[in-house]
């Protein structure tokens, strides 16, 4: 094959989920748009890296500092849901069910991938916290060990501030059918059940 | 979102197989990488489109015109195998059991698609042929409504050469269960049985 097409898809299996057979197709797929297509993945790709940052005050993903959503009056500022990266905020937004402001933390902890407190936003956010002003900190960590542990070490460290803690609930997602929910989510659901 | 991430997802989602989750998650690797990935892979964008181009002789898509495979002293030049785009060529070669030259179309006929004759490379191939040193022309094109319909036109036009004209053999894939095997394959497998 022709060592700019191989060089390529040397480049294209690099994404999460893309092996050679899906990078070879993305390749030949670029090889058969014009070369207008090219030219903008290519400018998109470098602009990307070059103008989005991180808010100096949520560590959000943006290209002002500080990011819209910090500066947006309607947003309550005494509520921060903490995020372990920018696509579980993207996932919220989406919901317009949440209001109050973000802190992304870009990890979550984890002693197996070396992954410790100082390598996640986590010194930022107690920063803000410290600024007071602050009356709940939602935390919106993955629901896995990580995410758990991550919750959980927030949470020491945030209670002797006095301010509200709160985790999102978890069990059987809405339109769940339970024969089909495997039993962690099902004990969990047992565990957390509300009173009607 | 940030601008510049939302036009990278605009460009990804453009790649086959792509939807906007899947273009979210690569726009996200991107700006997690190092700068140099973006660089790199924005390089080889640019340097596909601007390198790459289709070999003269078997318009196969080639860095170097005649193609490396053209070019080679020890790939049989008296047969020829058909094929409907570079990737079925890549196929092919990567079973290492065919030694000769290819053609690669860049197509198939397709009237729904207003795809005819004149739009695939079926005028260099015929130009090849008239040029004599031909003993055998392979039809590997797709097994399809399109894929067939294009080697029995190519059929019709080479005939009257006298070269040998052959297809792929089509039936039940090796190692496949005739329990899951469709019925138009199924039936194609009797019909082309052969004698033991």
């Amino acid at each position: 094959m022709a060592k700019p097409i191989e060089r390529l898809i040397h480049e294209l299996v690099k994404f999460p989920g893309v092996g050679e057979k899906t990078a070879v197709r993305f390749a030949f797929h670029v090889l058969r748009e014009q070369a207008d297509f090219a030219k903008s993945l290519a400018q998109a790709l470098i602009d990307v890296k070059e103008r989005v940052r991180l808010c100096s005050t949520c560590c959000a993903l943006t290209e002002d500092d500080p990011c819209p959503l910090c500066r947006d009056p309607k947003r309550d500022t005494r509520v921060i849901c903490v995020v372990e990266d920018p696509s579980a905020m993207l996932a919220i937004e989406k919901t317009h069910a949440y209001r109050g402001r973000y802190h992304v933390l870009h990890g979550a902890l984890s002693p197996l991938d070396n992954i410790g407190p100082d390598d996640i936003r986590i010194a930022e956010l107690l920063r803000r916290l410290e600024q007071g002003n602050v009356d709940e900190v939602v935390l919106a960590t993955d629901m896995n060990v990580e995410g758990e542990a991550t919750a959980l070490y927030l949470t020491r460290l945030i209670k002797p501030t006095g301010i509200k803690i709160t985790r999102l609930s978890s069990g059987i997602p809405v339109g769940g059918d339970l024969e089909y929910i495997d039993a962690t989510t099902l004990t969990r659901a047992f565990e957390d059940r509300r009173a009607l």
